[in-house]
């Protein structure tokens, strides 16, 4: 199944809310050429989308003779598998009657297959990171919010919508805190990177936070990777903050240990580059809280491709249809 | 795929910790005949093993001239599928070495299938009860303890190690109540006919119940289903105690369905006949806690088959492979 750039690629395409990065990827997870812009969401959809084609004409320019297989576009949003659109995003809004599939396709002339930025991640995983030699893992993606993605059998659960993997609304908590989605005691309310500056503003007014206050005269400025550094630093509310953030994952990693039972879980996004200072509470957490844990061998593991992860697995979407083709 | 008595048929076999059913069962799901009996736990494997095999054979001479195409057990434990035997079960103490499946298709010279008797239940609600059209299910069976089962694609989800589908240790309050698997906090220590006796005791040593009080003299006499006919006789205590159970069953089916987005979750075990008392409060937490219930026309329902959904589970399993080998 070796292919190497003279030979065979395909294009990933994340498509965020803010960046889109685009990348040639070869048969064996190698990335070959890398475009990065920012998503021009406010100048419409037909600005990104041709912004996105013209990368991709740039990047198949850059390696000439080789054959490029198709192009995968993680998208943070509910896709419609079957008619190629993008059902619901936040992040791209008004894009949800347009045929965004069928209209790449159509400029660009090649295979397109549009998935969910947290699927697209898990199968990065999967494919070139963590997962290479597990048969499924369920990826919980860490950043401003929380997403997951779960591969069951080497292929992506999407659910009968397309909905599968809210991990991040799972409730921990009944009487907990307000989650942006309107629930009390969602895990993305306490474990994410908006969840995280909260907690630590909560502090900072409660005057807590002495050290943390000198980090951000300005409230607004205060981020969760100040708040992690703090913690690293030996902050005591910093510290409590990331406990929290473990904790919590550990509720949820535990609870999907118990309703899975598979050989991996991965923790990725912007906020599992703090792995250091949550996971021992994390870890402890999903020991008390997963007999299934304590009898298997399961595993529980930070992302191995980071920020590449949507892209790696974005690019890997053509490539397991010509696996399941035949054409490998 | 239609058979009948004259045709062929299928035994299921539920060997639980007390009572042990067997039944013959058609292809369209009727059940033929049927045997009831105590198991003989105290008496060694042997004896039950024996008694199996007896029943097997009584029903096999009720139906003379039709074919029988296998046997499948649901078991209350962790199932090693490749070696036919039972891996851990607290109520079959002492079978953990011995090879059930291989000694009983030696007896009976049929083909024998073991499967975990909530994933049993959940299959049989699958092939005969609720999930007849559904592609999956996810069956939660609310007894003395809550046990799942999960059908993704048709097929039991039985996760690395034969462990999947605890879900009655879903943590749904971190610092809840004492459960008896150590944890704080899971479904079962609020929705499981002991949480249900256990919050009754407690309410009656606090004073709170009179009513409970006169229908059990001797606390020891209370039972879940005492507190049911309480709660339909409008006492309060006993009405909030299943408000309680819906709420916990309610945060749990939540959380499923906001991970798995499948059509339909069932709810059965004994518990379910209160259905009409709990369903109000779990309907309503459900719409609370899940966007993916909100946005999908996911259905939420008791068992059609109730106790019998595991006694017909088990009989569809040597069917189901008959199925995948193409005699159907």
């Amino acid at each position: 199944m070796a292919t190497d750039a003279r030979d065979a690629f395909t294009i990933g395409i994340d498509l965020g809310g803010t960046n889109l990065r685009i990348a040639a990827v070869a048969g064996d997870g190698r990335i070959l050429e890398k475009i990065g812009l920012d998503t021009e969401v406010s100048e419409g959809r037909e600005r990104v989308v041709e912004d996105m084609c013209a990368a991709v004409t740039e990047i198949e320019q850059r390696l000439p003779g080789a054959r490029m297989l198709g192009i995968g576009i993680g998208v943070p949003g509910i896709i419609n598998l079957v008619n190629g659109t993008i059902r619901q995003s936040p992040n791209l809004p008004g894009w949800s009657d347009f045929p965004v599939r069928d209209d790449i396709e159509r400029r660009l002339r090649t295979h397109v297959i549009l998935e969910n930025d947290a699927n697209a991640a898990a199968l990065g995983e999967k494919w070139a990171g963590r997962g290479r030699d597990a048969a499924g893992l369920c990826m919980i993606t860490v950043g401003t919010g929380i997403g997951g993605g779960l591969i069951l059998n080497g292929r992506v659960w999407h659910g009968m919508d397309g909905m599968a993997g809210e991990l991040g609304h799972m409730t921990i908590d009944p009487n907990g805190a307000l989650c942006g989605c309107g629930n009390l005691g969602c895990i993305e309310a306490y474990a994410a990177a908006g969840a995280i500056t909260r907690m630590a503003m909560a502090a900072i007014r409660m005057g807590r936070s002495p050290a943390l206050v000198r980090e951000a005269e300005d409230l607004g400025d205060l981020t969760a990777e100040i708040v992690y550094i703090k913690a690293k630093q030996g902050d005591t509310v910093a510290r409590e903050i990331f406990e929290m953030v473990g904790r919590s994952l550990g509720v949820g990693i535990a609870n999907m240990i118990n309703i899975f039972n598979l050989p991996l879980y991965v923790v990725g996004g912007g906020v599992a580059r703090a792995w250091d200072v949550f996971a021992p509470a994390m870890m402890a957490e999903v020991r008390k809280r997963s007999l299934v844990y304590r009898s298997t061998a399961t595993r529980i593991e930070a992302s191995a491709l980071g920020a590449e992860a949507g892209l790696l697995g974005a690019a890997y979407l053509p490539l397991m249809r010509e696996v399941q083709h035949g054409k490998f």
